[in-house]
C-alpha cells in the first residue's frame, strides 16, 4: 500500500466516520433537530452505519483502519508494518478533525439555536448527564456531540471499560482479516464490523460512551476547543487521555489474545 | 442498456422508492395509522429499506440510479453516458410522482381523517415543526408526508447540509460500482447502500430531513400541489429549489472526490 | 420438488413464520410480557426476522413460499406448476394454524392474565384501536395477536392497501429468483426478503396491519375462533375475506408487472 | 477439531457472548448508564449482535456452538462427536462465568450506584417485574442483569416457552450447517443466526426472557451468587433448572425435527 493511498484512504475515511458518528450525536442532542431525543438505539445504529460507510469507502484504498487502536493491533499482530503506523495515525487524526468540522457545518443552525437557548444554559450539567457535581463544571453543553465523557468519573473504572470494549472490537477486526483471506475489509466484512460496533455500543457503551478509538475522541475534542461556538464551556481535557490510552492498550491486548488462536 | 430498460427500471424503481419512503412518513405522521408516532428510527429504517427494495427491483434492469444526483455523479465519473441522462431524469421524476400518488391511495382514509381533524387544523404550524413563525404559513399540515422542509430556514445552511449528505451517498454508490466489478447494484451492494441511507438519515437528516435526491422531493411536491386534499395548505415552493440544486451539486462533487482515489 | 418436500417445508416453515410473527404481536400486546409496549418498530422487525427464520429453514426444502400470494405469483409467472398450487396452499394454511397454536402455548400465562384483567375487559374497543364505533363490537381484545384488522374500516380502501403492499412483496420475491439464478431462496435472498418485509411493515402497514399473506390472517383467525380463551370476543369474520382476496390479487398483479421486464 | 481449539474457541467465544449479552442488560437496567431505559428493542439487538460477534470470533476455531443446546442438538444430529460434548459444555460454562465477571468489571461503578440507591432498594420487586408477590422475594434487584426470570412463575408454562424458543434456534443453526456445506458458521451464517436470535427475543422472549442457552443462565447466576455486590438479594435458585433443562430438551427436539427433512 502506497503512502498516498494510506493518507487519502485514512483521512477521507475517518472524516466520513466522524461526520456520520458525530452527526448522529448532534442529531439526537441539539435543539431544532428532527431527530432530537431519538434515543440510544439511534445513536448506536448511527455510529455503526458510520463505520459501515467509512470502511466501505476506504476499504479498498488504505485497508480502512480508521482507528489507531486497529492500526496498533494490526502492527502487533503483524498485518501492518510499524513504519507505516505514524502515517496511519496522523491521517486518522487529521480526518477526525475534518469530520468534526463537517458536523459543525451540517448542524450550524442547530448549534447556534442550542447554545443560545436559555434552558440549555441553565440546565447544563444535568443535560449532559453529569450528575456528579464535582465533574459537572468541566464539560460544556455540547461537548458530548464532539467527544465522550463518563457517567461516573473514575480513572481506573473508565480505563477498564474502554480497554474491554476496544479489545472486543479489534479481536473482531483481526478475525475478519482471517475470514476474508487476509485481504482487508471485504464488503461483507465491513457490514459485520459495523454491526459489531452497534453491539459494542448497545452492550458496553453505558459507562463511558464507548470511544474505542483515540482519534474519534481526541480529534473532535481539539475542534471543540478551536471552534467559535457561543457558550460552549470547557473541553474536559482532564479526561482526554483516557479514551486515547485505553483503546490503544485494548488494541494491543486484542492482538496478543488473537495470537493464541 | 436500452432506452426501454432505463425507462422501465427507473420509473418502476423510483415509484417503489417513493411509495415506501413516503409511506413511512405517512405511517408515522397521520392520524388513525397503526404506526403513528413510531419515531425517527422508524422513518430512517423505512427509507433505508425503501432504497433496498427499489434498488433490488431495478438493479438488473436500469442500474437502479433512482436519483438524479446518482445519475449526474455517474455521468461526471464516466460510468453513465451523458446522452442517457435526460431519459434517466425524466423517468425518475415520473416514477416519483407515481409513487406519491400510490402513497395517497394506500393511506387515503388516513389522509382524510388527518386533514379533517380539528386539532390538526388548529395546531398546523407547530405540528410541522416550523417554529419559525415567518416560515410557518408556507407549509401545509401534510406536506411533510410528500416533501422535505428545514427545521431552521436558511438558504446557505440548508444547501450546505444537502450537499454534504448527498456527497456521502454518491461516494458510497460510486465505491460500490468498484467493489462489484463495475456491474452496478449487486445484491449485497443494494443492502450496503440501503444501510448507508439509514446512516445518512440518522446522522445528517436532523436539519433538513435529508432529501439527498431531487426527484424524491420535487415529484411528491408536484403531486401535493395537484391532489384534491382537504385543508392541505401550501406546497412551500420557495424552498423547492434547495433539495434539487443541493443534491445535484453533491453528486457532482462526490464524483470529483472519487476520481482522486 | 416432491409432494413430500412441499408439504413438509411449507407446513413447518409457515408454522415458524406464524409462531414468530404472532409471537411478537403477543409480546407487545399482552399484559405481563417483558416486551409489553415495545412499539411498532419491534413489531415490524419481529415479523421481518420471522420471515428470515422461516425462509431460511424451508428454502432448501420447498422453496419457502410460505404465502399463497407468493405461490400464485410464481404460478402466474411460470416458476411453479399450477398442479402443485393446491398442496402449497393447504400446507401453508395448516402450518399457519399450527403456528397460532404454538403462540398460544408460548404465551399461555400472558393470555390468561390479559383476558381476565378488568381493565382490558372494560377498555376493549379503544385498546384494539377500533375507534370507529360501528366496527368496535366485531373484534375481541386479543384478536390483534392472531389476525389483522383495519384502523379505518372501508372495503375498497382496505383492499387497495393490501393489494399495493402485496404487489411490492411479490415483485421483490420474483426478482430474487432472478438474482439467485432461479434457484429459490438463497441465504442472502432470505435476508433481503426479510428486510423488504420490515420495510413494507414500516411503510405500508399503518392502515390495515399488512396481512400481505392470506394464510397469515386466515389460519390464526380460525384458531382464535376455536381456542378456549376467556372473554375472547368475536373473530371479526366480516373482515376476513379482505386479507385473503387482496394479497392473492396483489400476487397475480406482481407477476404481470414482472413479465414486463 | 482439536481439544485445544474446542477449549479456546468455546471459552473465549462464550465469554464474549455473555460480556455483550449481559452488558446490554446492565446498560438498560442500571442507574448512571447512558443506555438506561433504552427498551426491549435495544436488549434484543444487543443479544443478537453479541451472538454475531462471538460466533464470528469462534466460528473458525471451535465451530462456535457457544450453547449446550446447540452442542446437544449437533450431537443428536451427528455433526458433533458425543465424546467431544463434555469439553464443549465445560468450556461454555467457564466462558459464561468469565463473561459475567467482565460485565461486572465494565459496569462496576454502575452496579455500585444502582445497588446503593435508596429507590432501588425500596422498589425492588416491582423494578424486577416480579409482580407475583409470592415470587418477588426470590430474586434480587440486579439478578436480571445476570440471569433470566419468568414474568409469571409456572413450571410447565416456563419450560414449554424455553423448549419452543430453543427448538427454533437450533433448527436454524442446523439448517445453516446444511446451507454452508456443513462447514460450520460461515460469515453470512453468523449474521443470519444473529438476526434469528434478535427475532426469537422479539417474538418469544416476553414470558421468560429467552435463556435458550443453559450456560447463558447458569454461568452468570453462579457469578451473581459469588460476587461481593452490596444488597444483591437472592439468586433465585428454585428457577435455575428450568433454563437448563428446557433448552437442552429443545436442542434435542430440533435435531429430531431436522432429521425429518
Amino acid at each position: 500500500m502506497s503512502s498516498h493511498d494510506i493518507f487519502l484512504g485514512e483521512t477521507i475515511g475517518t472524516a466520513v466516520l466522524i461526520l456520520l458518528g458525530g452527526g448522529v450525536c448532534a442529531a439526537v442532542t441539539l435543539k431544532r433537530s428532527k431527530a432530537k431525543d431519538a434515543g440510544w438505539l439511534a445513536i448506536t445504529f448511527g455510529w455503526g452505519f458510520a463505520v459501515l460507510t467509512a470502511a466501505y469507502l476506504a476499504g479498498g484504498v488504505s485497508g480502512a483502519h480508521l482507528n489507531p487502536a486497529v492500526t496498533v493491533g494490526l502492527a502487533v499482530e503483524g498485518g501492518t508494518k510499524w513504519s507505516d503506523v505514524p502515517l496511519y495515525l496522523a491521517s486518522q487524526l487529521l480526518g477526525a478533525m475534518i469530520g468534526a468540522v463537517l458536523v459543525w457545518a451540517t448542524y450550524y443552525g442547530q448549534f447556534q439555536a442550542h447554545l443560545t437557548d436559555p434552558e440549555v444554559i441553565a440546565a447544563q450539567p444535568a443535560e449532559e448527564g453529569l450528575v456528579d457535581q464535582k465533574a459537572a463544571p468541566k464539560a460544556g453543553p455540547v461537548l458530548g456531540v464532539f467527544s465522550t465523557g463518563p457517567e461516573i468519573r473514575n480513572v481506573v473504572q473508565n480505563l477498564v471499560t474502554e480497554v474491554i470494549a476496544t479489545t472486543v472490537l479489534v479481536l473482531a477486526i483481526l478475525t475478519q482479516g482471517l475470514n476474508d483471506g487476509g485481504n482487508g475489509l471485504g464488503t461483507l466484512g465491513a457490514l459485520i464490523t459495523a454491526l459489531v460496533v452497534v453491539g459494542i455500543g448497545l452492550s458496553l457503551g453505558g459507562p463511558t460512551g464507548y470511544a474505542i478509538n483515540p482519534v474519534r475522541d481526541l480529534g473532535p475534542r481539539i475542534v471543540h476547543a478551536l471552534l467559535p461556538l457561543p457558550n460552549k464551556g470547557g473541553s474536559d481535557w482532564s479526561y482526554a487521555w483516557i479514551p486515547v490510552v485505553g483503546p490503544l492498550f485494548g488494541g494491543a491486548l486484542a492482538a496478543c489474545i488473537f495470537k493464541l488462536f
